[in-house]
């Protein structure tokens, strides 16, 4: 019998709204069984980038990570939000311990190459390790993941936390039997971007391959959903995105991906 | 038989001096047997502070903490500074993992009543999880903790380093043969402090009491040393101070510490 295990991966806008992220850290400290959390950044970083008067550089929606922003986006996810979230995980009796990927060798990395565009310290992930994270699984600890991987040469490089959370549950998957949870502001994946409700309860290659056709499923959702497949060939046995309320056992309202 | 176990703290301006920290981890990396390490904040979190607009506040040689320097000394102790530690080891195959004292629950503790003065967000430890740390130790890992501490409710608190690594010798001692090593800039305590070799190679409470009253030991030296001898009455079975070459088994010129 192979033990179940849960990834469950929360984006920036939650982690922006406090009331949210504490609905939210209540779930999940509920959720039963070996769990993992995987953060996002959310703008803090680019506040305090601001506020250090280092100008935020984006390109195509992706952060280009030069080295005075490392240093910031190391202080905001690994310091701040990282350890805000596990003191709030411990309050709730969940024995929280807050990882970057250079801790226990956990995720290791390289810094993406330069083509068009120089994403400075990108890391595209190369290797999650398995035993070490299992170790601190058995240990009853619950591992909350920030989005920043490590060269193994002492280079720190962000990364971004929906490939981590996939990656992650791809290499869980030789052990354990993973689901993997995106959880963010929306109900699920929407067929109108205008109405909330108009949710599309399950996704298929075929019908992602349509839907992407057609413009119904466009810019940050691609690769979102493209982790979702790769996760799912890589013998993750559930991928779903929705709300917070997708990890009540009753949720009925979120997208389910599916293979076939 | 009980396994020996090195606690080392190391202090901020070692910390602040790439070249000396990174002989530093050489020699930490090379450390046989089960380790743990501290370290305390370095001045980078002044510098943040200044940088953000945030004019820190000291009273006594000790650092206010109100809600918005919490936050920088989340980031830049938390994140920056920690995770560049564990990064800076894990090239040196050292297996660290990073931890605030809310990681895995591991450090307790409670904001420092407002007597004269009110330090704001500073904790005082209350109770070390000796098993916590047990768990990672046997997995093979190398806890390296920064100075804050959590109060089990969800406040972070910041706490003094040299307590932190006292306190985690402390309660290891009921498991392991610990040894707490105390490196900072200078070769040990000194007779004359303008005498960087004038090292006094052996301090005990009579010769502490003695030395205090001539004014050789005061100001910061006074309560390390008192985390000292606190730390060989519950059980601590060495204590040291010294600079980076401590960490060396031929180290000849340190300070050493005895209860008689």
């Amino acid at each position: 019998m192979q033990f179940e295990l849960s990834i469950v991966k929360i984006g920036g806008n939650v982690i922006g709204d406090k009331e949210q992220l504490s609905s939210f850290l209540d779930r999940f400290a509920q959720l039963m069984g070996p769990k993992i959390l995987v953060h996002g950044g959310g703008n803090k970083a680019t506040q305090v980038l601001k506020k250090m008067g280092i100008p935020p550089k984006m390109e195509g929606g992706r952060r280009i990570t030069d080295r005075e922003t490392l240093e910031v986006v190391t202080m905001v996810y690994g310091g701040l939000t990282n350890k805000t979230i596990v003191a709030q995980l411990q309050a709730r009796r969940c024995n929280a311990i807050g990882l970057s990927g250079a801790d226990a060798n956990a995720i290791r990395a390289h810094k993406r190459p330069v083509k068009d565009i120089d994403y400075g310290f990108a890391g595209d992930v190369d290797e999650v390790d398995e035993k070490s994270i299992s170790h601190l699984l058995v240990s009853g600890f619950v591992p909350v993941f920030c989005a920043l991987t490590h060269n193994g040469e002492g280079q720190l490089l962000n990364t971004n936390a929906d490939t981590i959370a996939s990656e992650i549950a791809i290499a869980m998957s030789s052990k354990y039997k993973t689901t993997l949870y995106y959880c963010f502001e929306k109900k699920g994946v929407l067929l109108d971007r205008n109405d909330d409700q108009s949710v599309i309860k399950t996704i298929n290659r075929s019908t992602y391959m349509d839907l992407r056709e057609k413009g119904i499923i466009s810019d940050g959702m691609l690769p979102k959903l493209e982790n979702c497949f790769h996760a799912l060939q890589k013998n993750v046995h559930k991928v779903c995105i929705g709300d917070i309320s997708l990890l009540e056992s009753e949720a009925e309202l979120f997208t389910s991906l599916k293979l076939y």
